[in-house]
């Protein structure tokens, strides 16, 4: 067997993390600083090592922001919807995916830009036109979502990436659906930025611009992350 | 059901790369050009388009060169020893898991470096001494090897990257079993690289260099792939 | 002496490269095909060498895109307002220096987020007030603008990275100028963007993320790139 | 005048860099912990401030690693033979500029690699010749390893890049002269690594492999420095 460590203590991070994201949206503001380690620790009846370790993500996510030596601070909420499409303890086995993403889809897109041979690039336009349309009406945009982002996947010509990004399956469609559900509760900007970024990506694509397609779509997913958080 | 394009297609790729790898070992050198597409089609009986899909991995794994409007070239032969820790029709997909590594494990290392607890700090230098010991003995080496790369993702505290390299385990432990297997069929040379290396990105992660520890883990990966076409 | 090959070699590009672009301002549109080299070559009584390397750099800067086998094609019309902030045969020269800040800009910021002492901190701040009020005021930007990102550069603690900054001074100067000038000759929404990159970059220096802060960087050098071939 | 922050503060930090390096080479091994900022500060007659800036470029040089909340430690020591090539004041500005090369140069290499015409490549792969034979001779390398270096930087046809790496010229040299020098008072093996990086990045250049040519000369910079500190 692989993992020889607690994945209880997995359990208990999530759990953790799910509790200090209650804090946060329970009554702190962007800029507030959250309870000191111990106090978190003693107030969820965990160990500190497990509370560190929640604080980590938490920062890691770009939820909170740590001070050396000072603690702690809220840098972003989460936003109440994402409550609508996963459980509070999966949030941080859901947003943890972004930094997988973050090196695995923009590797994809760079390797895509180079190698996409005139019917990938067309599959992928095509995906393309699909989800700019999706995502104007109101109309469930996820799956489309999905599509344009395995189509570039697939352009990298090396099924090892598309392997890859079907494992994160789950956790990316959670994040496809609230990132347009909670895009839809605002004004129209949140989708029109989707759909630029999106471009964006096709287009750097289709001119063969490598660094330009990686750079674009880190943007988007780094953009998309936020867009969680507004 | 998630793919729709034929994984038909992807057998056939994989073993038209496994055919010209094996008119490669049969008697090409280093330079020389390798048969037309149109040629090697016919002589597989196999589409242009699936022979493409081999010729862009072929050259994606740093086993071909390709010029342009010149066709391809031999740029590096394959260790007849990888027949040993493989089927012949895994080789594409084997080394083409380097590619997602390069993205996954330089992400980590980064990550790992920033973020390490001085407890996942013992757990990194334990598995390197470990690794160490076993690579200067005689002695199978690629569990110590899993281990400390397992222990990097670890390192980075988003489950998520320990996830997503759990699933490559298969292809990545044949690649260490080869790639030990290979470097002690040469002089000690190539066995001092692999703890080098190691011991290079372990360094980093000590001392948080963040963007040390990612450029040494692609190095390391990068030159283990070359050690695979020695 | 340095240099051995013929600047007047350069200078030769560079009136090529301009010669290219008052082509496409004269009558093509995006989309369309460039005279194919040898035809440019003889049109302007140059080498095939010399009109190669325009061509090149034009495909760098992002104004054309070479489609292999099959010529070069308009991708991004350049502003008519450049023409009113650098002579026409320095704007090769110019947009060029893009690339150097890419590759310099990003890893500075990175470095800032990583080492900005609170003293530090502040001066990007107030350079980033001085930057916003400038840009939503109708007076130039420039000198703001030039502030902030060198403040970015001196909060690396390393001079050799402002040394390097300011011996782009020049062109710097010539594209931030041509850059506010251009966004408002446009609606609110350019300005407003150079509004929320800058303060994007600034907000991960403070956050100490370091990937964060060089992605953003990067990405507002590349939207103000294309900002200039609206 | 551009820069307003006082010159003399910059110098100040360079000659507390260098009285720290001599209290290492005085008698500090790797490991070794220094006197505290504020220990320093005094017996220097310096600022807390200046001493500051100086620990945050020792560390960003290697020499010296920060750990939180535990002061400075000694990581690497510089080789006494550095003094032979450049005054001590000029270690903090000489060392500092490999920060700026890791960006420039690499992202040279990547572009040189995608872009190289024939015949670039055939000045590059001279150059390579004659750095070879330079090093493996008992002559000086230094204007050699220019010489490549500045191949590569004209191969990516933005003369931007160039220029910005004839800013660097002074440093760069001092450091070439002193890395072969140095590398010479050693067994062989320094002097065979030199070879074997620059042959690797010359490699993935003519390959057109864009990634492998960033990280070689990447990972060449980065063994470079460490070579200065052996």
């Amino acid at each position: 067997m692989l993992r020889n460590h607690a994945p209880s203590d997995q359990r208990l991070a999530d759990q953790a993390y799910s509790r200090i994201v209650e804090i946060i949206l329970g009554g702190l503001n962007v800029g507030d600083r959250l309870p000191s380690e111990s106090r978190l620790a003693e107030s969820f009846g965990m160990s500190r090592t497990v509370v560190r370790e929640a604080l980590v993500r938490l920062a890691a996510d770009g939820i909170t922001e740590a001070r050396r030596g000072a603690g702690s601070y809220v840098m972003r909420r989460p936003s109440l919807r994402l409550g609508a499409h996963m459980a509070f303890d999966e949030l941080s086995a859901t947003l943890g995916t972004y930094e997988v993403r973050f090196a695995l889809e923009s590797d994809a897109a760079r390797l895509a830009a180079r190698r996409r041979s005139p019917e990938q690039l067309a599959e992928i336009e095509s995906a393309m036109a699909d989800l700019r349309k999706a995502l104007l009406s109101s109309d469930p945009a996820h799956d489309e979502d999905w599509r344009l982002h395995r189509a570039i996947f697939r352009a990298t010509s090396n099924p090892a990436f598309e392997k890859a990004f079907e494992h994160l399956h789950e956790e990316t469609m959670r994040i496809m659906r609230a990132g347009v559900d909670i895009a839809r509760l605002r004004e129209a900007e949140p989708i029109a930025a989707m759909v630029r970024e999106h471009a964006t990506i096709v287009e750097a694509i289709r001119a063969q611009d490598a660094d330009g397609a990686a750079l674009a779509m880190r943007w988007h997913l780094s953009e998309g992350r936020k867009r969680l958080m507004p």
